[in-house]
This record gives C-alpha cells, structure tokens and sequence, in this order.
C-alpha cells in the first residue's frame, strides 16, 4: 500500500500509523472529523497566539537510512523508518512551568488499554515527575468524543498494576475517579490549562 | 550523492546539513571528534541518569510525502523532506522550571553569523520568554573548543539589531560580555545547568 498526496502537504502519520479512529467513506464523527492531534495542535495555537502558553507537539521520531541529494535541489530522503519515540508527544511551558503530556484516543467505550502507550513513555513520565514537571495524559473516548485530562502519577500506578500480573487496561470508571473531565469548548477546544489552573492553583 | 550507513545506524543529520565541523580525513580536534550535539546529548544522559535534569534533543522535523507498507514489514519513508524547525532543538524541566534552548556551533573565530539561526527559533525564544521559561542559546567556537551560554533575551536584541539594518552577527567578544563560559568537564561535558543555577538563583 502507498500512500501520497500529490500535493506534496505533510503525510498525517497519526491517522494511518495509530489507533486513532480512521474516518471510513468521509463519515464525520460528532468530533467534526477532526483527530485528537487536531484539536490539541488548534487548542495549543490559540494558547501561543494568546500569549498564555508555549506547548508543541514533537515532531515523529525517524530513523534517516538513505538520503539523495539532487544537484541543486532539496535532500530528499529515500529510506527511513519510523522510531519508537523515547518521550511524551507535547512539552512546553505555561507560567514558567514545564509541562508534559501524551494524548491518546480510543474506540473502545469502558477502558484504554495501555498498550497504548510505550515503556519508554511511562519512563519518561516518571522522570518528569522527579523533576518536577507537570506531567498528564489526555485521554479521549472517540464513540462518545469525551475527553480526560489523567495525572502523570495514576498512569505510573495502572502501569504498575498492570505489572504486577493486574489489568492491562485503565477503566473508564477510574479515568472518571481519579481524572478530570475536560469539556469541550470552541476555541480553545480541549482547554487542558484551565484543568492545570485547577490542579496547581498555588 | 547518497549516504547510507550499512549498518542501519542512524543517520548524523548535524555533520553534513549544518555547519558543524565535518572532520576531514578523520582529523580529531580538541573537542575528541565529538560534534556539540554529541556533547550535549551526553551531557543531557548524565542530567537523566542523576535525576538532575530531564533535557531532550527533539526530532528533525519531516515533511513524509510517501510511505511503503511492504508485507509483512516495517512501513518504510520512501520519499520525504527536511523541514525548517519551527521551534529550537532542546527542551526539558529542570526543578520543574522549563529549559528551552538551541545549540550552535560556528568555525570563525571572531563571531557568529545570525543566519544560524531560523526566524522561527527567534520568535519561539521570545514566546518561551513572554510565558515565564527559561530560554538561552549554546554557542561553540570549535577551533578554540570554547562553550558559552548566551540567555535568549540577548540573542532577541542582537537579532532587532539586525533587523534595524545592524551587524547580520554576534561578535566573540560580545558573547563574552553578555554570555558565560562553560567551562569544558568529562562527565556531564557542557555542564550548562551550572550556569541555569548561577543566573537564576533565587
């Protein structure tokens, strides 16, 4: 299978390479068609264009085998393979504060599996917390487009339940106990910094 | 011309899209054949492994245009582009405070030409700046081996200058003035959050 867009705009990795919910035949689900990265990439322009936060994605980790490079045209890379990426997806600041999450999208409608996230993410999630970080993870039901705002700390006690011999999955019940609901707004979208305002109000 | 590790390693992007110092020949400078970036990432293992610091390199940034799904194989990036950062290459928390800078080195002796850095970088530093992170910029003169840490803010000034019609760089001297030493260890090598406590002591 080959996937292009003739018009050379950028390939949209999350929709094919995860298991985000892929739109089938155009249907657009109650989300407007828009993925989890949509929303957050838009929440997070209006937290820059408001001068009120500075948080990017990262960009997709690749492993660069081959690269061309055309006489006088641009390098072109002719072999490289996606990386299993050794951090969080989003970082950046608000108020001074470093801030770190990873956001992840689910079909089922009772629980996350947490296969969906990588070791070397919960790692990186724990380090953050040592140093003092503010670490999260949001959460979004696709059936329902419900979406959760989860402490770094509860994920690192689900994954070491899960561990320890216990459920491969976070429920949907504990993401509502021990998480905060973030509703869904116009502009910003996913307003996680007001949860942030809420959990770290000094 | 064409790259290819045959070993599958990754490719050093730094060595020959930049201008870092391609060592010729195989000649070892003062700095043991060892690039900034290699210095640094070194640096940023100590940080980790010591709980100190959690600091990454972020990934080159790709445009993917077309991706191969051979049978029963990893997806391979058959043709895809380097893109223009949009942000600088290092971020992380330090006691919780967020660290944000971009690494340069230059082979004059005298100065450092701005068009090392992206318009899109200097206007990221000055975000970081406005939402309260810490923002500076690392600077190697690799024929003396010296290492300085220049706070993001006076980058912006020398960068307005510019702008304004000035110099189109920073002198050595004026790095020295405005900037800091590093001074060159073993473990970590660029100790820069040494220079984080000295300025930000509170």
């Amino acid at each position: 299978m080959e996937i292009r867009y003739p018009n050379g705009k950028r390939f949209k990795i999350e929709e094919s390479m995860t298991n985000s919910p892929v739109k089938k035949d155009g249907t657009i689900y109650g989300n407007r068609g828009m993925t989890l990265e949509d929303d957050l990439n838009e929440s997070n322009t209006y937290y820059l264009t408001n001068r009120i936060a500075v948080i990017h994605k990262k960009p997709t980790p690749i492993q660069i085998v081959t690269v061309d490079y055309p006489h006088r045209s641009k390098a072109v890379i002719r072999e490289a393979y996606f990386k299993t990426p050794s951090t969080t997806d989003y970082n950046g600041v608000y108020k001074g504060k470093y801030i770190d999450f990873e956001a992840k999208e689910t079909k089922n409608l009772t629980s996350i599996p947490l296969k969906n996230f990588h070791e070397h993410q919960v790692k990186h999630i724990q380090s953050v917390i040592e140093c003092g970080g503010i670490s999260f993870v949001i959460i979004r039901f696709s059936q329902t487009d419900e979406v959760f705002f989860l402490e770094g700390k509860y994920l690192l006690q689900f994954w070491e339940r899960m561990e320890k011999g216990g459920r491969k999955s976070i429920t949907k019940k504990e993401i509502e106990t021990y998480g905060y609901k973030i509703p869904i707004g116009i502009n910003p979208r996913i307003d996680y910094i007001r949860i942030i305002d809420l959990i770290y109000k000094e």
